[in-house]
């Protein structure tokens, strides 16, 4: 806990504005009155059709189609922005990144240039947990800002081990080709210094370049040996990995091991290191009271060809406001406590923060808007859900808004390429239960949908305040 | 068996082309020696991307889910041709359509005013089955010729009751709007008599125009009736659901059973015939000597909007040669038996005619060419797949080559609409266990894959005798 510093200071502030202290029960399985651990895995631009269980056809994920089968797959679950650095605020504070300046018009996510991060004064899922004696740690990515007061280690979590920022950046060598065709090459395991990017341990840089090789195992047995130490108390574990996201590399031992190249590997790795630490809380008997949910941070970045994953059926990509760049594969485990099935109600990244604070009996705070809703009711078969609506953010505006089983783009915009934003008026209008690909424009036959969709809009406008912009600092 | 006339006449002459008599013990997870039962459920333009376990965010599929996750999923499982009629055909006799006549440049399908049907020198899974004494029966859609000599009980079934063609055919009223328009109208309820199709029982029509509001009902209580019927003798029943081909109906009690409209209402009441097929073996103690397996005849009809369901990440659908159209959703089950899993192994519906023969050790006629390999080593996992090559067939030409990996389109044609054939000189070449989307052409980079791929498109044709087409009759 020595790095723990402006964590500390959020945490005060926590438990001065409301935060709930007195332990409760949650039932598990064999009816020890425990917390529950939460661990969530958290891929990198994986895909929604990247998986066996989501219809891939020829990468093998085995573990994760097994942690589907038992426990829930979630098939409209959306995080909080298409890219990177917003989608991890999202996923932490349960809040769109346009409340915590986030999101920006003119850079898409921090770079190692970049002075901003996540301020101190925002509330992530770890320190919420701390306010219980969780204990916390955040494996992997972090890529909320990688100086100090924005480091995992400032924003509650005991431990940190992982890459600051994306696993592209800081390049520091030159191929023949554009960018997109260079950084395909970089997959070549010869060219693995060509990122220089640093591996820290808390607040320390140990390894730079970062050996991206071994990378997907070490953040796994990182991982593994976290829920040793912290197994009997409760806590939670911030996994996320930072493949599939480009340059891809893998351990030895999945070199070829996927028919579908070099992306299958990548992808079968992040399977193996999923049953690993399934089978770890198995043996460690903790299968009964941890939750674990795997997701991804955005859709797959299909500029990169073969090395770029796949939406399936959904129409889009990485960084666009279609399904295929918000809509994300997403597996919730909880055995004896999750009812197995597929849950097609709404969800988004942002309603973990107030599911596990319901679960550790903590109360949100009272001084700050929430995007996020207590999902529980969904995940235990016990009540409807309360989501109505999704919003998709290109920078700090709304391009699109599902409501309910309908979603209307105002504005649309290629996903990379193109900068031309294109206005419709009225808005394109899809019913997504019905038409998942986004392909039958409705708008014609259903105005008064339109009129409630552009009410959600106004209403959601004025909730928003304008805050200090982190990403073009 | 009164109406088994020209079907003996095949038998016999199967008999004196050498299939073996003898009777041969398949293990079974209670050690009884006894021929396994077959089922094939084959459904009518399902697409591949239709089933919650291929990826479907909204259509709700728990029993093929389940029946996936107890039996083996195939991602790699290929139709005879994209069209109903040559697809029936192939899935029957276990040979492309080219070589019984089945397939036509002109005439995509039978159609109420053809004259021909499947040649009775042709020999189908049922008649090669009832040389061991089989029960057979075919319940549902036939389509390979609806006058005698052409029925189910002329080819080798002790029993039919199904329309003997497409749902949509004989169509006797008129809407408004262009012929696509009208059939999607057509679905509903009050417009059921709008086709005039005959619903047959063994080879006379019991009901017209078949109330096909209720037809995936009535076709799954006929097989559960069989099932019963037969439970005592090794069996084979062919299950062709009408459905989801348009015009779609469903049952009273699916109507809006779907978050995903009518098309979902369709594919979930197929669910629950699965359902009802799979219980019904359980109950009577035949799942441990019953393989079923269910299919569809090729991929969805994209044309249709709403109505006309997903290809997943497949490109193409119904009538082309790209994947989405010839590649389908593919589930054997078989408890006790075959070892649980996803198989990305080659299959096509061809190989279950030699399968099945193997399997109830019949020897194949010797004296006509088949296209389908005993799959049955990938089955139980005691070998290797023999299947290299998969043909794509547009009429009476080769479109397209799987070899392995690669596929080759020598030819491409839109599904329906635009008839201009483009000729690619290179071919278009894919390799589909990367790229199963189609999208990354590598013809350039792969001459010598080609030159392989040409010498089977020669092999191929070397094969193939002119015979008399029936579609143009």
């Amino acid at each position: 806990m020595k790095s723990f510093n402006s964590g500390i200071i959020a945490m005060t502030g926590l438990l001065s504005i409301g935060f709930a202290s007195q332990r409760c029960a949650v039932e598990n399985k064999d009816s020890n009155p425990k917390m529950p651990n939460f661990i969530i895995i958290f891929t990198d631009d994986l895909g929604y059709g990247d998986l066996g269980v989501f219809g891939h056809p020829t990468i093998k994920t085995p573990n994760l189609d097994r942690m589907a089968y038992e426990g829930q797959k979630w098939t409209q679950f959306y995080v909080g922005k298409s890219v990177c650095t917003p989608s991890r605020a999202a996923l932490l504070t349960g809040r769109l990144p346009i409340r915590s300046g986030m999101t920006s018009d003119t850079r898409r996510v921090l770079f190692p240039d970049s002075n901003g991060g996540l301020p101190p004064e925002e509330i992530t899922i770890a320190a919420a947990l701390k306010t219980m004696d969780y204990r916390t740690a955040a494996i992997g990515k972090w890529h909320l800002g990688h100086k100090s007061p924005f480091l995992p280690t400032d924003h509650g979590f005991d431990y940190y081990y992982g890459i600051p920022y994306s696993n592209d950046m800081d390049r520091v060598a030159e191929l023949p080709g554009d960018w997109i065709t260079s950084q395909i090459a970089f997959a070549e395991e010869e060219f693995w210094e060509a990122y220089n990017v640093p591996l820290m341990r808390n607040d320390e840089i140990v390894e730079r370049p970062a050996d991206q090789r071994t990378i997907t195992k070490r953040f796994t047995e990182e991982t593994v040996a976290k829920i040793k130490e912290y197994k009997d108390e409760p806590f939670f574990i911030y996994l996320a990995h930072s493949m599939p996201h480009i340059p891809l590399f893998r351990s030895e031992e999945f070199k070829d091991a996927s028919l579908a190249g070099i992306y299958g590997d990548v992808i079968e790795e992040i399977d193996w290191s999923v049953g690993r630490i399934i089978e770890t809380l198995k043996e460690e008997g903790l299968d009964g009271n941890t939750l674990v949910i795997f997701t991804s941070d955005n859709g797959h970045w299909h500029i990169f060809e073969t090395h770029g994953g796949f939406g399936g059926l959904l129409r889009g990509a990485k960084g666009g406001t279609f399904e295929g760049g918000m809509r994300v594969p997403t597996i919730f485990w909880w055995p004896g406590q999750i009812e197995p099935g597929i849950r097609m109600e709404l969800g988004t990244t942002m309603d973990l923060f107030p599911t596990f604070c319901k679960l550790a009996d903590i109360k949100l705070p009272g001084d700050r808007l929430y995007d996020g809703y207590d999902i529980s009711p969904v995940m235990f078969q016990t009540g409807a859900g309360q989501r109505e609506d999704v919003f998709y953010y290109r920078g700090t505006k709304v391009f699109a808004i599902r409501h309910n089983s309908y979603k209307a783009h105002f504005l649309t915009r290629d996903e990379y390429g193109d900068p031309t934003v294109t206005t419709h008026d009225p808005p394109l209008l899809y019913n997504l239960d019905i038409d998942p690909s986004e392909k039958y424009n409705i708008a014609g036959k259903h105005p008064e949908i339109i009129a409630e969709i552009r009410k959600v809009l106004e209403d959601h406008k004025s909730t928003i305040i304008p805050v200090e912009n982190q990403l073009e600092k």
